[in-house]
């Protein structure tokens, strides 16, 4: 993509409502557009990097269940069948927006923060003998809730895009058995999206989902709005819900010895027991055609919220700083004005490929803008085209980290860039 | 996929409120579950169908826009500004569900029906300079309507899946030359889908986006829901709000020689003026630093309305037939029970692979069923393995038309058999 070409543009100065440092780097970068607290667009950019997430969650998430789409909205008759309805304090509903839309339909339906109540009865419609135990199905769609504040950006939201996905068994065993499955995928993606070695499954409390404990997955973030408790011996952590003495000798942990350190939450997984299967009605005849309750495990993964916390855990006072899993663009091509300059970025850029390159092409911006746009929109990898490096017949390669590392790199063996790089 | 493996299974009854031929055949073949009428989950089959005729309509659209996502959520206040907050009948609003979110938070937000006063204020925050135009960009988005009765299944949605492309302009004259590039894009999206020779562009009223006229694309169908007046000859339609004596001499057409057919709507562009930029006060600089008004022009595909009305104009009395650009599986493979036949499938399912087949591989289905669900479900071709077939060492090879054409195909050749049907 050529930066003449591209939607959006880079700011300096962006709206003082804007206060989470996520929101006002990828604002500033050109990733997103607030159109409230809480409410966000994602610009061509902002769409590259949640699509790159959603595909990793995806190839995960197929090895383990099927993907289908649940609707946004809902009957509230369900809602009060799981007694949800009115403990949900973040819970939106609809309804006719002005006197003629209500003068057509006074009907009012909910807008769902979460999809247990939706997808059981789709189970129990399709899945009622043991024969056709476990199943696990996902969806990749958008939730609802009304927060009062929501000035963390894309970390709190009033509409995010999630990945939720539900397990079905005929016994508490079988789920646990899926439910360490599902534990592997989840280290897988948090690998492949770059933040494996900083996130830790942590014990919490099951919240409006179940009375055992539940598991979130925090990744360790300065500026993250939970505090766990760190074992970094054992890869494990406990949040503060269940840090107290009662929890701690349940748990069998000396919590005195463990690290307490600022994380955000990324996934989480809930046991849901039969707690969803007694309230709606869901069982399934077991060999002797005897009915029995349907066990659940509920795994959510924020995607935009992913997008947040990463953009927190790896920017520095440049900009962003994504990694190559997700980036928008792995190659962010700089030419330093001047025909000869050009004439190479242009053969670099057709080499690489336009799916891969950033190229900034612009006429009137000056070096200063292109290294500082290039250091705030964050790509992996600069490719500088100059003067200086042309005398050598090269390019230079700089690694958009913290450390900015670079080399110089021949003009003739630029299809062998991705080799030497990956 | 293996049917044993598949999270639905077909029904030969549902529910006397499904109304629409769409949702019916949908519903027994286990592409959709109605949430309520209107509003559909799209189950494994279902979200196949629709991830590829997004994918069709993605890979048009790339060629003239940027994609983006828009929230579903906005503020009110736009929607004042562009006086369609009292005129949209659909029009939805949010608000706390219960005691406990009402306490928490009164904010209420319009659920969008359509983006046009959500792009214009991005836009106007990225692009002012003539040298910024022409642009566009779209959305593959989830939208929200109110309707008070939606009886005929993905045909009229409460909640539906569309994109939306929205063209900036500096001149009515560039509205125009995009206009007509946007048309060549939709003419090969119709085409790809399997419909294009029964999509025709249909002069409508411009509604509550434009003073204008503007264009739909309307399918020939005899169960649609709409009256168009046909000039097969010019390849081009009339709606019957513009098929007026009035509309008639303005459009320079003679009504009485037009031919009167059902046809359903599968898109629509409308040239928008400057009636946005006014009302959002949207202006660029000239040349000379003169604040004009922008000229836009919008563009929508219904994704889970083509969805229905492909299905209705394909279905026959035995079930669906998709075309195969957007079928869920290009094969359904159908062993009659034996050992020998089932080895033979195996190897065919393995050959074909797993993305590209469904595998009939149920213990208990009869032979009537097993044939039954290959009709219904649609597959454009099935692959039949019985001891007849394999008494001349061949699978039968059936083309799930309403002609059901077949011939016999070597099990030593089955690599070939795509390269044989393409």
């Amino acid at each position: 993509m050529k930066l003449s070409k591209l939607f959006t543009k880079t700011s300096k100065n962006i709206s003082s409502q804007i206060e989470s440092v996520n929101a006002q780097l990828l604002t500033r970068a050109g990733y997103i557009y607030q159109e409230m607290a809480g409410v966000y667009a994602f610009l061509p950019l902002g769409m590259k990097v949640i699509k790159n997430i959603e595909q990793i969650v995806r190839d995960e998430m197929d090895k383990i269940g099927e993907e289908l789409l649940m609707p946004a909205l809902s009957g509230r008759e369900r809602w009060h069948a799981t007694k949800r309805h009115d403990a949900i304090d973040i819970l939106m509903s609809t309804r006719a927006a002005n006197e003629k839309a209500l003068e057509k339909s006074t009907a009012e339906y909910i807008l769902n923060p979460t999809h247990e109540e939706i997808i059981t009865p789709i189970a129990k419609h399709f899945r009622t003998s043991y024969k056709d135990f476990p199943f696990a199905v996902y969806q990749i769609q958008t939730k609802f809730r009304n927060e009062a504040r929501a000035k963390s950006g894309l970390l709190r939201g009033r509409e995010f895009i999630m990945k939720d996905l539900y397990s079905f068994h005929t016994s508490e065993d079988d789920l646990n058995k899926f439910y360490e499955l599902a534990k592997e995928r989840y280290d897988a993606i948090f690998d492949r999206l770059g933040i494996g070695q900083d996130t830790y499954i942590t014990f919490a409390s099951g919240g409006d989902f179940t009375d055992d404990y539940s598991h979130e997955y925090q990744t360790v973030l300065e500026s993250g709005e939970d505090v766990i408790y760190l074992d970094r011996k054992n890869k494990v952590a406990y949040n503060k819900e269940v840090a107290t003495p009662e929890d701690a000798k349940k748990l069998g942990v000396n919590f005195d010895e463990l690290e307490q350190v600022m994380a955000s939450e990324v996934g989480n997984i809930f046991p849901l027991s039969t707690k969803f299967s007694e309230h709606l009605d869901y069982k399934y005849s077991d060999e002797d055609n005897i009915q029995k309750n349907v066990w659940m495990g509920s795994y959510g993964i924020g995607i935009s919220r992913l997008m947040g916390v990463i953009t927190e855990k790896f920017a520095d006072d440049k900009g962003l700083v994504w990694p190559e899993s997700i980036a928008p663009y792995m190659y962010h091509i700089v030419a330093l004005p001047d025909e000869e300059n050009i004439k190479v970025a242009n053969k670099v850029y057709e080499t690489l490929g336009e799916d891969k390159c950033l190229y900034d092409d612009r006429d009137s911006a000056s070096t200063g803008e292109r290294f500082a746009d290039a250091d705030l929109i964050g790509c992996p990898v600069q490719i500088v085209v100059s003067k200086k490096t042309l005398e050598n017949n090269c390019v230079e390669v700089i690694s958009r980290s913290d450390k900015f590392e670079s080399f110089m790199h021949p003009i003739d063996e630029i299809e062998s860039l991705e080799t030497k790089l990956a």
